[in-house]
C-alpha cells in the first residue's frame, strides 16, 4: 500500500519553458530504460519476491523512490510546455520560423495532453509492459538493474548536454546521481547474494551443470571475418565465474547436417514437394 | 556482409512432434530476452561500434552465432509442429480431450505459418525492435549483454524442466552452456574496458563527476516501511565502483515543495483555476 | 452490409496545403480517441449488441456515420499535403529553413503514403485495436462512448485553435457538432437505459449488492497528504447511484499484513530464502 | 513522492493455487482498463493537473490507492501460481489431461516470470501507456473515469462468476466494491465541477458556440437500414446539455461532392491519370 | 458517406457454438491478412487515389464489400461463443476437462468482450494499422492486394479444415471464393494498368531506369552454400519484366572495405578509441 | 549457420552528414517493407519451407543477402549522423534556426543510440515481428514478396529525390537495382511453381473447387455509387486463372436476413432484453 506526499523528492523546476527540450525529456520518462520503466520493473520484482527480508526491503526502497522521479520528470515536462505563445499555430502559418520550430514539437503534448506529459518516448511511442523484467531470480534480475541504470544515466547525461537551464541541469544531477548510487547498490547487491551463498555465476547457479553441455560453455566461436577477437581476455585465461578457461575456436563448423524438412500434412495447403494430384489427395483425407 | 551455411551449428531435431512445446519454444526464438533480440542487439551494437578492432570484432562474432541460434529454435518448432494427426481439428469436435489438446496450442502456428515458427514469443506476441539496445557506449552495453544473457538462460532451463523430450534437451544443453559462455565473455569485456582505460563505473564513466550531484550519488534511501534494507551491504562501507562511501536515510523527506501548475492558455481549454467569463476570454483572445 | 456514396458527408477542403498541419490532423483520424476509434467501436458494439431494437439501430446508426468522418479527415489530409514544391527536399540540403519545416512534418507521409493519410495518429503510432471497448453492457459502453466523444472534441477545438485555414475550421466546426451532438445522444441513451428499467449505477447494476462489501462502497481514502479531497461533494452525502452515502477515512491503513510468499519450486529456479544444497535438491527431484 | 507499506490494502489470498486463473486475473491488473491503467491515468491526471486544491487532492487520493489495487492482484497472481506439481511438464508428456490444463495457462507465468505476475492482460499482451489519458480537462477526464471504473467492475464481476475460490472472492468483492465509491466519486466530481462554475456540458464548454456549426449539433442522422433509433429519447426533446433540442433526420444526404485529388508530383511515382512520357517529364524536373 | 443495411452480404450462422473456433476465426477477422486489414486497406488505398474513374471506383467497391466481410466474421464469433454451460467456470475448478476446454479458450472473449468479437488476432494481438499499405502507387498496391488475398484465402481454408460445422463451412465457401475473385480481380487491374499505359514492372516505372545501377538489376548473388539455386528460371533467360537478362554470380564478393567509423563527439558519452583525458576533454568543450 | 564479412557488399558512404536525412532514411531499414522485414520474412521462409532444393536456397541467397542491406543502411545512417557540431543544443537554445533543425531529426538518434541506428521506422515506431509472413504455401509467399520489394523500391526511390548527396544517391541506386531483381526473381519463381506443376491461381490451388462457393467466385459486387467500376477488364471476360469469367452486379443485395443475437448468460452481465428481475435471476442461477 502507498502514500503520497505532495512535495518532490528533488525541485524540478526548469528556468524557462523549452517545449523542444520537454519532448526530448520524455525518452527520461517513459523510454525503454526510462523512469517508468525502472519503478515498475523493481515494484514486479518485489511483488515477485520470494525471499523476505533485507532483498525484498531493497527492492521496494527503490521501486518507491522509482515513482518518485517519474513524477518529477513528468513535473517538468509539464512546466518546460508552458509559456507558449498564445497564438502560436495562428502566427506560425504566417512565420515560417515559428511553425518550424512549432513542427519539432511533440503534437500530442498540444492537442492530447494539452501542456501535460505523456507515457510515451521521445518519439512518441507509448511505454510497453514488455519493457519491465521480474524473473524471480535475484542475481539474474539485479545485474539487469544495475544494466538498465548505466543505460539511464547515460540517457540523463546525454539530455544534459542538450541544454543550458539551470533548473532543468539541477535536476538532472540528482538523476544522474541516483543512477550512480543504483548502479552501486545493485551491483552490491549481486555480491551480497554470493556472500550469502544463494546465487553466483552462471546465472541461474542452480542449474546442475551435468544439464549442461560443458565442451562449449567457454568457447569463443569466429564467426566475423578476422581473428581481432583473439586478442581479448575472454578468448583466453581463466573465465569470471570461476569454472572454466576460456578457448577460441578459429573455423567453426557446423555441427548438424542441413535440416530436411517433410512436407506440412495436405490440409494446411503448404507446398508440396511434387506436383500433381495434391487436390485428390486432399479430397480422399478430407471427406 | 553475410554468407549462409546449409547446415545448423548445432542439431535441432526433437524425438517426436509435440505442438504445445512449440508454443513454449517460442519464448527462446522471440521474446524479449530470446535468440532474436540477442542476434539484433548484438548485430547493432556492432554496426553502432566506433571502436575499431577486438570489441568490434567479438561483437560482430557473437552476433553471428546468435543468427544461427535463431535458425536452430525456428528448425526445432517446425518440426515439434510435424505430425499431428492429418484431422484432429474434426475430430476434436467429437473428442473433448483432443480439443483440449487442440486448444492449448498456438492457433497461428496453424492458421498463418502452416506448422512453422512465428516470430513472437510464447504468449503470441510479436517480436519488437523495443527489445534492443545499442548506446554506442561498450561498457554500459556489454554489463546489458551479461544481464539479458542470464535470463536468456534462465528461460532455458525452465523450458529444459518442461520436456523430457531428448533431442529438445540435448539442443537446450547446447543453448544453456553457450549462454554461460556469453554470460562470461560479456563480463570478461567489461573488466578488458577497465584494464584499456575506455570505461569503468559508474556507467558512463567520462561524465564529469562536479556534474552529478555527489551529495546524493551513494545514498540508499528508506522509501518502504522496516529497514531491512539497512542490513546489506548497500547500505554502508566502500562503493562497488570505488568512489564513494554507502549511507542510509531511515526517514527521506521531500526536497521541493508540491508543484503548483499555472494554467494553461486559454486554447487548450483546460479546466481553469476559478469558474466564470472563460468564453468570453477566450473569444477576447482567439477573434 | 455497407453501401459507399461518393460525396462527402460534409465538405473537407483546405484553402491552402499544409504539411504540418496534416500530421497534427491524424491525431483526429487515428489517434487513441479519434474517428477510426469512435467507428470501430460503435461498430464492434453493434455487433455485439444483444438488445434489438432502437439502442442497436442507434449505434449502428452512429457507427456509419463515424466511417464517413474517417473519410473526411483522411480527404482533408491528402489535400493538405498536396502542392510542396516539387524539389523542396533537395533545395533543403542548401536551405535551412526549408529543411526546418520539412523535418517538422511527418516523413512516412511522403515515403509511405505518398502525400496521402495514414493510419496513425499525430506521433506517428499506428492505430490499435485496443483502443476500442464493446462490452455487451450497454451502460457501461455508453458512458465510455460520451466520455470519448469528449476527448475527442477537445482535441478536435484545440486543432482548430492551430489553423486559420477557413476551409480546415469549416470541417471542423461539423466535427465539433456532431460530437456535441454524440456526447448528448449517449448521455440520454444512459437515461433511456435507466427509465427502461434495463440498467443504472452503479454499473453492471446486475451484479447482486450482496456480493459486494458494501461497507468499502461508498468510502474515500485519504491516500495522499493533504485532506483538501474532503471539501467535495464526492465525500460526504447521498452517492450519484442513490445507495449510499458518501464517508471520509482521513488515515486509511493497511487491512492485510504484509504478504509473504514462498519460495518457487526448485525447476524454476527461483532465488532460494537460504543458500546450499540448492543444485543436489533440484538434482533429487528432476533425475 | 511516495511512501510504501508492507501491509497490503486488503487481503488477496486464495484459498487453492489456481493457474488457470491466475492468467485470467491478469485482465484485472494489465488489461486496457485493468488496475494498471486507472492507477496511471489517475496519476498523469494528478501531475497535469492545473487545479490546486480539493480536484487535484482528490485525483492523488485515488491514484495511489490503484497502486494498491496493482499490488494486491500481483499479489494474487503469484499466490495463484504457486503449488503446481513440480513435475507437471514431464508428467504432461505422459499424460493428456495434465498437458491440456498446463496448456490452457500462460507460457510466461512459467519461462519468463517465475510463477510472478506480468504487466499484461489475460490474452498475454504487455500493458501499453497508449491506454491512458489525462487531458488536462477535468469534466472530460472525470467523465472517461467514471466509465474506465464502470468497465473495470464489469470485467471484475465477470471473474468473480469464473471461480468460487473463497479467498478470490473476498478480494473481489471488495474490488467491486471501490469500483462502485469510483463511478459515484468520479460523476459526483462532474457534478461539483458544474456548480462550481468550473465546466459543463458539452466538453470543452469553454469552446465558443459561435465556432460550432450548431445546425448539426444536435441531428441524429440514420444511417442504417429502418428508423427504430427515432423511438429513443436521444431522437427528439430537450438535450442532456440544456442547450437545444434533439431532432431525426431519416435520410441523410451527403453535402459535398466526390473528392477528386489531383495527381501527386512525379517524385512520388503514384500512378498519373494519364500514360505516356511520365519518366521523361520525371527526368525533366528533376535533373 | 456509407449506409448500413441490416442484412447480412451471406449467412453467418454455425450449426452450434464452439468456443475454441471462435478463438480461431479471430484471425480472419484481425490478423495481419484479415478481414479487417483488406477493408482498411482498400479503403486508404481509396482515399489516397488519385486516379478518378474505373480504379477508384473498383478499390471503393471492394474495400465497402471487405467492411461487410467484418460484420460477417464478427457475427460468427459473436454466435460461436453462445450457449456455454452458465457456470462453466464454476463447474470447472473441480472438472479438470472442462476446465482444460476452457483454458484453450480466448479469456478476453469472456472477460472483456462479454461474449463479442475482438478486434485482434487468434493469439489475441490487437490489429494494428501497420498492417495496411496505401502507397498512392497503384501498381505496387494493386500487387500487394492479390498477395495479401492469397494469405487471406489460405488462412480460410486452413480454418475451413478445422470444422465440420455445416454452418461454419458454409460461410468460408463463400469467403473463400470471394478470396478467389479479388484475387483475379487485382491481377486483372495490373494488366489494365499496362494496358493503359500507366504503369508496368518493375514498380515504379517512372523511376528513370539511368538511375538505377543496372549492372546488378538482372543479377542472381549466391549468398547460401550450394547453388541449386541456379537451377531455377529466375537464374538465367529473360526477366518477367521483358527488360534484362538474369545472370548468376556462384560467389559474391563485398564490394567495400570495412566501415570504419569515427568516435562520436564526447557529449554523447560514446566509448573511445583510446583511454585517458575524456573527462577534461569533455570539460574544456562543455564549459 | 552464417558467417559475416567485414567489407560491405557495396558502399555506404555520404558525403556529408544530414541527421533529418538519417530519420528519413530510418524507413528503408526499419519500416513495414523495408530492409528488416525482408530479410526476417525470407529467413523465416526458408526456415519453414519444406520443400528442398532449388526453392529454398533461392529464399536463403535472398535472405542472406538482405542481412547485408540491414548493414548497409544501418551504416550510412550511422555516418549520416557524425559531425553535429559539438555544442549544437546549447546554441540552439540561442539560435532558433539550429533549434528547428534539431527538433526535425529523431530525438533517439542522440539520447538513445549515440548516433547510431535504430531498429524502427521513419516516425520511430519501433520494427514488428507483425511484418513478416511465412506461410509455408510457396506462391502465395513468392506473390507476397514480389509485392512488398514494390513497396520497398517505391520507397526508396521517393527518398532517393529527396537528396542530392552522391553517396546517399549512390547507394540507392544500388539498393533500387536490386528491388527490380527481386521483384523479377520472385515473379520468376511464380512460374516457375506453376510449370513444375506444384501451385498455381488461385492459392491455394490445392483446395478443392468443389469446397468454394462457386457461383460467387468471379463476381464483382458493386458497393460503391456510380458503375464505373465495370468498365474494367474484371469485370468481363476471362480471368487471370483461367478457370472462370468475371460478371458483375449492379446492385448487390443482402442474403442473409439481420442477426438477432439472444441474450448472453446472466453471469456475463450484458445488457438483458428486457427489464426487471435480473438481479434475483442471477442469483437463483449463481448461487
Amino acid at each position: 500500500m502507498f502514500f503520497h506526499y505532495k512535495g518532490l523528492q528533488f525541485e524540478a523546476k526548469p528556468d524557462k519553458p523549452d517545449p523542444v527540450l520537454a519532448k526530448h525529456l520524455q525518452e527520461l520518462l517513459g523510454g525503454a530504460v526510462g523512469e517508468m520503466t525502472v519503478a515498475m520493473q523493481y515494484l514486479f520484482q518485489g511483488w515477485n519476491c520470494r525471499v523476505p527480508g533485507k532483498y525484498k526491503d531493497l527492492i521496494l526502497d527503490t521501486a518507491t523512490e522509482e515513482l518518485a522521479h517519474v513524477e518529477m520528470i513528468a513535473t517538468m515536462i509539464a512546466r518546460l510546455l508552458e509559456g507558449a505563445p498564445e497564438d502560436a499555430y495562428v502566427e506560425a502559418a504566417k512565420d515560417p520560423m515559428t511553425a518550424a520550430i512549432l513542427g519539432g514539437t511533440n503534437p500530442q503534448h498540444k492537442i492530447v495532453t494539452g501542456l501535460g506529459p505523456a507515457l510515451a518516448d521521445s518519439a512518441g511511442e507509448a511505454w510497453s509492459g514488455k519493457y519491465i523484467i521480474a524473473s524471480g531470480n535475484l542475481f539474474a534480475d539485479f545485474s539487469l538493474n544495475a544494466a538498465v541504470e548505466m543505460q539511464g544515466r547515460l540517457q540523463a547525461t546525454r539530455v544534459f548536454n542538450m541544454t543550458d537551464d539551470p533548473g532543468v541541469r539541477e535536476m538532472l544531477k540528482f538523476n544522474i546521481a541516483r543512477d550512480t548510487m543504483h548502479q552501486n547498490q545493485w551491483l552490491a547487491a549481486c555480491e551480497e547474494l554470493k556472500s550469502d551463498g544463494l546465487e553466483t555465476l552462471p546465472s541461474p547457479s542452480a542449474f546442475p551443470e551435468s544439464d549442461q553441455n560443458n565442451e562449449y560453455a567457454y568457447t569463443l566461436f569466429n564467426f566475423s571475418e578476422g581473428s581481432q577477437s583473439s586478442e581479448g581476455r575472454w578468448a583466453s585465461g581463466p573465465t569470471p565465474d570461476g569454472k572454466g578457461t576460456f578457448n577460441y575456436v578459429d573455423n567453426p563448423q557446423p555441427m548438424a547436417p542441413e535440416p530436411v524438412l517433410p512436407p506440412a500434412p495436405p490440409q494446411y495447403y503448404g507446398t508440396p514437394s511434387t506436383g500433381g494430384g495434391i487436390v485428390q489427395k486432399v479430397k480422399d483425407i478430407l471427406t
